[in-house]
């Protein structure tokens, strides 16, 4: 008979849950608790006051970033970090981002309730604004560390209302020093709801993801010609939505015929003048695509350009501009292994996946062993007061990042 | 050899447009001559001091509708009018409206220098707000005059500032008396500019125009669910964008089948949430078709409901409302053939043809015997500072004005 597994306190870590989802509670049992609002204040001084309990010690840095540090027995060595993030969108659910922060608390909750004292100290990380959702880009913070972006032109970014970054930082207490910043771990694990429907399809507990998707945005700009619809007869219009119904028309049916795992979506569309009396002169939509193989990207962006020369659209003129692109980010083998087995071991169903949405751990991968393990999310919703992922299943996940937690910094 | 023709003054007609275009003249030289306006009273004023130095008498009914009377032999019999509009829209053109109105302006004056007394009286009518520009609906006061609208309604239409239609129409003087409406006549010419490129280019100078087409508008509203762009794989989408590319494409093929004089246009299309990352949860469009046999139009409908049940689309909602119709207007054969027969005799290449656009005389066809003329738009632009029609094109089509009007009321 195998050795009984060490698992986490499920009642506890929905009890937690909860009682940081009351900071920026919505009416509709969402959360918005937008990166250095009063919410997240109280929500980090909390998640603070939680550490110190257990013994731990938090430190800040020049982001806001917060490291509460469990020590172990051997204090100089690089810690395990169990990370992600509190802040959230407007409106946003419960578990996005909080799940894996109070992942970490729950971790090392149960490894105090056992007494268990690591070899290698043991982190939990708060990434300050990863939602980007009040001050842009999202991520900022752990590109800040993974030197995707400099700080200094972080600090300037505004709000809506002007706020600086900066300011808001110092005015909720949070600006700390650059010499705390995560500098060196022995590996970073996020836990995060999927965002998408596939596990809960598929009827899976855990994602262990291997990668987040690379992915390109373009913009293609159809230009017609504005006439009277009831006095320009078919044969002498530009009808500039017509030429774009044929351009994704085209698009659609030539992507369809690469990998079944890209996705591709026409997410904004806008006509000009947009008035049911006239032909449309000007038609732009956005095109994006997320794949992990560069070669299928390369091959979406061939597609793309072949639109310029799409027969049928002789009228009209077609622009194809890139608006930005990034390469899939592989996350580490070894640390990917070990979240698997872990699942494994447990007896959990899962399977490995790619993410196509962005998380901190995918700029932290840039310096760090990292990886990350996906919880099913309800109806795939996220961003959205609905997002739900069962007790079970963060549950599940935490004792994932506890199985995991204890290969890497006890055995 | 014939008889030579009686002519209208080509100089005369020219410098009559370019002083009316100065009444609201914008700096790309169009014109913004709104109902009701300064500009409007500006433009009435004048109209009024010419027609009274021709000899006219003046009167406005309760719509501000003017009309200006050259009396001939039999006074007491219904007067064959000529008429158009003098409004215009925001930054419009110098033609539209405006030359149908001078056009009997012109007329008059030829009689005048000629010394001819018509047998009936000659009328020139500028019917208020046929744009609709700053007071909906379009052919407001032609449609009170044929019963189409309720005067009581329209007097209390308000602008964008909130000013009622009734407040503007005492605030410029010309709120006559509703004795004065134009309630029998022999016949309603109006010469109008195409606002479509078709007499161009065919090389046509003057269309004879047998109707205004009917029309149908729908909204064709398309419904899935806006899920995440990175993280939903393409079999477990409903994007709403990509069902509404296959209803018009579908829309597209089988009306394309129908009549080749059939227009069927999709002006307006708006998407929710229309983020380039978020899936499209909503597409709404309109589409509007115009055709003078309601047999045709018959068939548009039946495609248009047919598309509820399109293959390909079970994923998406669709709904289908009906906005509005409207029958066609077939004009007066009796005059449509005395204008044809004018531009035969003139020598003008024309031909029949139908308006896909609305008229004041469409209205007017309800009770008074009428039909139009366009003239050849450059580049089939209209509503729009870059209207043009050559002075030489103006010209002709008063001539074959003033040709009707000397078969109707002299000979």
């Amino acid at each position: 008979m195998k050795n009984q597994k060490l698992l986490i306190n499920g009642e506890r870590l929905k009890h937690s849950l909860e009682e940081f989802a009351d900071f920026g509670r919505t009416d509709n049992n969402g959360v918005t608790r937008l990166a250095l609002s009063e919410e997240d204040r109280q929500a980090r001084d909390y998640f603070r006051s939680c550490c110190e309990d257990l013994g731990m010690t938090v430190k800040v840095d020049d982001m806001g970033n917060m490291y509460a540090t469990l020590f172990g027995v051997e204090n100089d060595k690089p810690p395990v970090v169990v990370g992600s993030h509190l802040d959230s969108v407007k409106k946003g659910g419960r578990f996005d981002g909080a799940l894996g922060v109070l992942a970490g608390l729950e971790v090392v909750r149960t490894l105090v309730d056992h007494d268990i004292k690591p070899e290698v100290p043991v982190m939990i990380a708060n990434i300050t604004n990863e939602e980007g959702a009040r001050f842009e880009p999202s991520m900022m913070s752990s590109g800040v560390l993974s030197g995707k972006f400099e700080r200094s032109v972080m600090l300037q970014k505004e709000d809506s209302e002007g706020i600086t970054f900066e300011r808001a930082l110092n005015g909720i207490g949070y600006e700390g020093e650059i010499q705390n910043r995560l500098n060196e771990a022995k590996s970073f694990l996020e836990l995060h709801i999927e965002q998408g429907p596939v596990l809960e399809r598929e009827d899976l507990k855990i994602g262990v993801v291997e990668c987040v998707v690379g992915m390109v945005c373009y913009e293609i700009e159809v230009i017609g010609e504005s006439d009277h619809a009831g006095t320009t007869p078919m044969n002498m219009r530009k009808d500039a939505l017509f030429a774009a119904n044929d351009l994704i028309t085209e698009a659609r049916e030539k992507l369809s015929r690469l990998d079944h795992e890209l996705v591709y979506t026409m997410g904004r569309m806008n006509m000009v003048p947009n008035i049911h009396t006239v032909i449309p002169k000007k038609v732009v939509f956005s095109l994006e695509a997320r794949h992990q193989d560069p070669e299928t990207i390369q091959q979406v962006e061939e597609i793309i350009h072949g639109l310029t020369h799409s027969s049928g659209n002789e009228e009209c003129e077609v622009k194809i501009t890139k608006l930005w692109g990034r390469d899939t980010v592989w996350f580490d083998q070894r640390v990917v292994d070990t979240l698997e087995q872990s699942a494994t071991s447990l007896g959990y169903p899962h399977k490995k996946m790619v993410s196509g949405a962005g998380h901190d751990a995918q700029f932290i991968a840039n310096y760090i062993p990292s990886a990350m393990i996906f919880v099913p999310s309800v109806n795939g919703r996220s961003h959205d007061e609905d997002e739900l992922t069962s007790w079970e299943d963060c549950e599940k996940g935490v004792n994932v990042i506890l199985e995991a937690v204890l290969a890497m910094a006890i055995k």
